[in-house]
């Protein structure tokens, strides 16, 4: 850890609160820059202050609608608030295609919300440790709430939403002849389920089997039965009001159980092996394809893989023995 | 490679399309069992024959009713066919919540046609690599078709769909107030677009939108515009059935295309870093996890995070150090 003073001054300037220094340093996360992981180092300390709430649901179940009305509940509540909108990207363009960065103009005057959105360049588990890294500078920033949202299918999908202490699954009636998003493998790591626009038909149906499965199960961690929170048509503005608000109650409380049941600490342990999973990938296996692609080696592989003279396990076995990481056994603890 | 005579027999009986040992092995490559690795290095030289059309869209967009109609197209022109659902899984339970396996039923009895569906233990990349495997698999079992299905959004959904030389991507109309993949970063890799539930309202809104944003590409490789296919509601049993066979029409064209042009070359190309990746971490950073996690080396590493006395990217780089994967210069091509 080096006391130079123009990192020791980036770090002041994110803990209070600057938004230019801080969307340069989420910039330099995303396209993965030696300079953003200093600063992540430096700035790692300084986080955990953050009550980090995650959405998760199909494109088109009306999330970013909700994060951008639970901004005006926690600011009503005189809260700081930090959003990460996180783009799924393709791996080719190494670009998000639409940005989320017009939208939540709402809040664009309020000093006390700070939105960004957030693609990647496709590495492999590369968005996740992004995610993790934007939401630890928001934390050193002072946000007390973060929201993230992400598009809700897939591993990848859970290993971003694990960044969070609250996970809330947004879904929608009339998607499908079941619950959509079980087939997403985000059923079981929802804290609280939203029926969104829970006027249309199908709303009570799909509460129904939301309640049927949760019948099923015969223990809840933290004794916390996931509730479930109908959200009304933002055309009647009272009883959309209003049931946000119940969503962001039900948010508090779920925080309250964290700490009171001392799960907060499992799901903070989660968090950190993930963190550690990623950077190893980062610090190990990463530069042995960086030796491989300039040593033009990787193209003579493919070659070899293409002209089926050998597989890609033997092959990895291969670049393994050249690449050895055998523990030395004296400097291990 | 071995010459056992067991492995030898295994070999015979997958190409001969025995589907009890076919089925076991992708059991094996789902659990990830050293066997399965030792069985895909072996097949892999008999693979490279099928067609592998991939299919991804939201929950809900009907790909399963889609894939099962294809099945039907593709056996009518004799042609042996392989499909593979891919449930997106928990990384909690480690199980598939919702089974496809008791649907395309109609095709239980076809000899001809091999279905099989594909959860994973929730490990980084480990999807994805299960898939490539278990479609080289039905490639040696001489399936000449072989359709792989997945939810499509997110980076771990691209990587799966990547082991398809034709990707089609499934929409339905009016899901929301936006083309709904476009957020979910697949857009950019479809080869053809379905438009499912084409009776519905607003799927003339739908296909202009595709239709406008396919005119901003100035120029498509091969030549290869996707085309828009609008599939018919299931009850109009003609309607459907006409418009499944264009989708057949126009997958096998793109495969001509990509024949023609040279460019299923680069889709070999693609296919064979993604799998190369994916075996090297297994066989250089999964060594180390289990070596952390064994030594009980992870739990000290998590207490220190969690203590704030180091961060992620500190902690991954001691660990880097006492697993060099310095390149032996003498044993370098």
């Amino acid at each position: 850890m080096t006391d130079n003073p123009e990192e020791l001054n980036r770090l002041r300037k994110i803990q209070q609160g600057d938004v230019r220094t801080a969307s340069r340093l989420i910039r330099g996360i995303e396209d993965n820059l030696p300079d953003a992981k200093t600063a992540i180092r430096r700035i790692f300390s300084h986080t955990g202050r953050a009550h980090v709430v995650g959405f998760t649901g199909a494109p088109g179940a009306g999330k970013s609608t909700l994060v951008d009305a639970m901004i005006t509940v926690f600011r009503r509540q005189a809260k700081t608030v930090g959003v990460l909108a996180v783009d799924p990207t393709s791996p080719f363009t190494g670009g998000a295609i639409l940005g989320d960065r017009v939208r939540m103009q709402s809040h664009a005057e309020d000093p006390g919300v700070f939105v960004r959105s957030l693609a990647t360049r496709g590495a492999l588990g590369g968005l996740s440790k992004a995610v993790g890294d934007a939401v630890h500078v928001m934390d050193a920033m002072g946000k007390e709430m973060i929201m993230i949202e992400t598009v809700g299918a897939g591993q990848q999908e859970v290993d971003i939403i694990n960044h969070s202490h609250t996970v809330i699954v947004v879904l929608i009636p009339g998607m499908g002849d079941e619950i959509q998003a079980i087939k997403a493998g985000v059923m079981e790591i929802a804290d609280i389920f939203v029926i969104n626009k829970a006027d249309r038909e199908g709303a009570g149906r799909l509460e129904n089997e939301l309640i049927a499965m949760l019948n099923m199960v015969s223990q809840f961690p933290g004794d916390w039965r996931p509730p479930i929170i109908r959200i009304g048509n933002l055309a009647d503005a009272e009883a959309f009001r209003e049931s946000v608000e119940e969503l962001a109650v039900s948010v508090n409380d779920h925080y309250q159980r964290l700490v009171e049941t001392g799960l907060l600490g499992d799901r903070l342990r989660r968090k950190a092996i993930m963190e550690i999973h990623e950077a190893l990938h980062d610090a190990i296996l990463a530069p042995v394809l960086t030796d491989l692609a300039q040593s033009g080696e990787m193209d003579r592989i493919v070659e070899r893989i293409l002209n089926k003279e050998s597989d890609p396990y033997t092959i990895a076995d291969e670049i393994a023995r050249k690449y050895p990481t055998r523990p030395k056994k004296s400097e291990k603890e």
